[in-house]
């Protein structure tokens, strides 16, 4: 397999997550966001959408969306699941992945981000409190759910790592980088600690991948 | 079942689609959302994260999120199916899909569109831009997609339709609603007519909800 991601994109994250979860191997092919290599030609014509991540499959078949490739791994290479048994289960689990998925990360993307301070004119001050604000909001939530339903063990779902946490994380590393405030949270705060003793937590890090820079 | 959900909300259209094609009956429970109704404390304490829809299941469990909750009815209530039968089919639909829900709707929330005009002081005009700047980006790469890969059929995924058209109708209809030019788009509103000649899409648009208003 491989996989077209960035170092710093937090839904490459989840993907290099996932891979490493189930011991994948896949070769790296490194999209540099802030130069723009997801709107060259070349990348254009495999995703259109021009975004990271893409799963090349072992059929060479083209998967864009981290959600989309999340979910065909775990069809494809079931062991260990992302997922737990039942529908109810599921859904729960599905619920806190894209109540970050979908609530917090698309509003503070790269694109977006940039689009306040481009066209809306707004300095990096206000571009702070954007991303701050959205955070803060979802994990105040995020936090009185994991604290309060009895499903939450170890990890978001039980004591084994699944597609909560493949979120979980790269949301609380992207948070830190913007200096959100963490001590609200301590569930949250508990379980990436959790995570990052595993080593397929710890070796997708944005530090840790080939183009990784300061 | 009971769906917590508001007429015009595009994520909960989403799942009156799905409820209405697979036959199910449901008490549809209005939550207003421009009165706040999803801030209530009855509402916060069954959804923590204050938002529509919400399933509540014959068992009485709560779930929050429609893609969350979509997989679930999917998942309980097999027939007809919202996803094809292959892995690699499976993760085409919800690629597109997930455009939509991760990449056009988090942007365009009626959350986001107060938070342009209050906090960050623009007028109308400016959200409208805003909306319309991330819909045609998006239905840009979507519909190089659907016209070019020969999966898409009379719906985005061959001849049934599924979690991709769910998601693609109240996109396509909130555009509308804010004047997004829609002529570049000539396989997404194709869809979208073969999609209204259902009964499900249609009984399931906001102006046919008890609550609707003008």
């Amino acid at each position: 397999m491989k996989l077209h991601n960035y170092f710093r994109s937090s839904t490459s994250y989840r993907v290099r997550i996932a891979l490493a979860l189930k011991g994948l191997t896949y070769d790296y092919l490194p999209i540099h966001l802030r130069k723009g290599e997801q709107r060259s030609a070349a990348y254009l014509s495999l995703n259109p959408q021009g975004a990271v991540p893409s799963l090349e499959t072992e059929e060479g078949a083209l998967i864009p969306q981290s959600m989309a490739i999340l979910e065909y791994l775990d069809e494809t290479y079931p062991e260990p699941p992302l997922l737990p048994d039942t529908p109810l289960a599921r859904a729960r689990v599905r619920s806190l992945a894209y109540a970050i998925a979908c609530d917090i990360h698309p509003l503070n993307n790269l694109r977006v981000l940039n689009y306040l301070v481009g066209p809306l004119g707004h300095d990096q001050a206000v571009q702070g409190e954007w991303f701050r604000h959205w955070v803060a909001l979802e994990f105040a939530a995020l936090e009185k759910r994991l604290a309060a339903e009895p499903e939450t063990g170890r990890f978001c779902h039980g004591d084994s790592p699944g597609l909560a946490d493949i979120c979980l994380v790269p949301q609380v590393v992207n948070g830190r980088r913007f200096d959100c405030d963490m001590a609200p949270y301590p569930t949250i705060q508990r379980i990436h600690e959790a995570c990052m003793e595993i080593a397929a937590f710890a070796e997708a890090a944005p530090e840790r991948q080939p183009d990784a820079e300061n």
